[in-house]
């Protein structure tokens, strides 16, 4: 059981941190809204957000955090150019380029309503997500779509795209970056749902 | 809560099918130990799984499953002639060759249950695991790895990787695979401590 008292102190933490962060200015103000529709929610608050982002790595696989680099982050459409730049970066295992959807954390006051969340957002697109963590804290969501390429470009030696096809690449690393997206779109719907739903119970 | 009755009979179900699939052939024998001793754990069971594989699909993007047609799939690796072959064939939209690690859904009795699963998986590197449903059956947790690779290899009209590094991405692919039976293997161990947990907590 969540103790209450920790509950209020966390849900405001986490209130004024987001304002922090916008004022500061480390947050996409494209999800400010959706943050805060959250927020009303009284029983949920995000913890962390990414709106998706396309990065370079210099890794031996995408997955392994330990041995890899960023060399390139961007939150927006990549060009012709970025792609290009970074084939001339020397690499040392593997360049990978890599789009990546939204991804968000958001905690729930109870197991109920991390379930009910749950399905809500799988209906949303969000089809990868899952309850991740449970403590006294809460119950911890994490919302995934399942839109993610890494394209595997350069080795330490040579290029492994055609460098005819740049054009063609710098399209589907877009248009992942694009549907990411127009799923945050869904799941602020999903969210106002919610909402809607929740208030009916109360009132 | 799960009623005692329905959590045994689909306990015993979900093993006679897991035998029937063995029988068959439809179930790889590196994965049988493994799933007997999900089922040995009492307030487990397995309800699917995939130990990896690379497959070839011709769709818009990896993860649409609607406007998708797999061209390909090999549950072990694959040679350049496999990569070859398949820059061969008429592709409509892309095509796209995945290595992908295992995934597998256990459920769980309770909900105390699958979050300690979830704890033990996520540490043998089930990293991206999560509860995705809950019912009157039970508590499905989702193991997954993040092993995942898709390239774009060709579009209707072009090869997108080089043809002369064929071997280099057919050995990127190859080592997913192999990296994601790995895995299994401290899947496993974790398994193996799950029930020397259980088995104390009886005694």
């Amino acid at each position: 059981m969540v103790d209450p008292e920790i509950w209020t102190e966390d849900w405001e933490k986490a209130f004024r941190r987001m304002n922090a962060d916008l004022y500061i200015g480390y947050l996409d103000h494209g999800i400010r809204d959706l943050l805060i529709d959250i927020f009303n929610l009284k029983n949920y608050y995000p913890t962390s957000s990414c709106t998706g982002r396309i990065i370079a790595i210099d890794a031996p696989t995408p997955w392994r955090r330990k041995e890899s680099y960023i060399v390139f982050k961007k939150h927006a459409e990549i060009t012709r150019e970025d792609l290009e730049r970074l084939l001339e970066i020397p690499v040392i295992s593997i360049l990978w380029v890599i789009a990546s959807g939204p991804i968000m954390h958001i905690m729930a006051r109870t197991p109920r309503h991390a379930m009910i969340l749950l399905k809500k957002v799988r209906e949303a697109g969000f089809k990868h997500s899952g309850l991740v963590a449970s403590s006294k804290r809460g119950y911890l969501v994490e919302l995934v779509t399942g839109i993610w390429i890494g394209i595997p470009v350069k080795d330490s030696e040579r290029v492994l795209i055609s460098r005819n096809e740049i054009d063609g690449i710098v399209w589907i690393l877009n248009r992942a970056l694009a549907e990411g997206k127009a799923r945050l779109e869904s799941l602020r719907k999903a969210i106002k749902e919610l909402k809607a739903w929740s208030d009916q119970r109360v009132a």
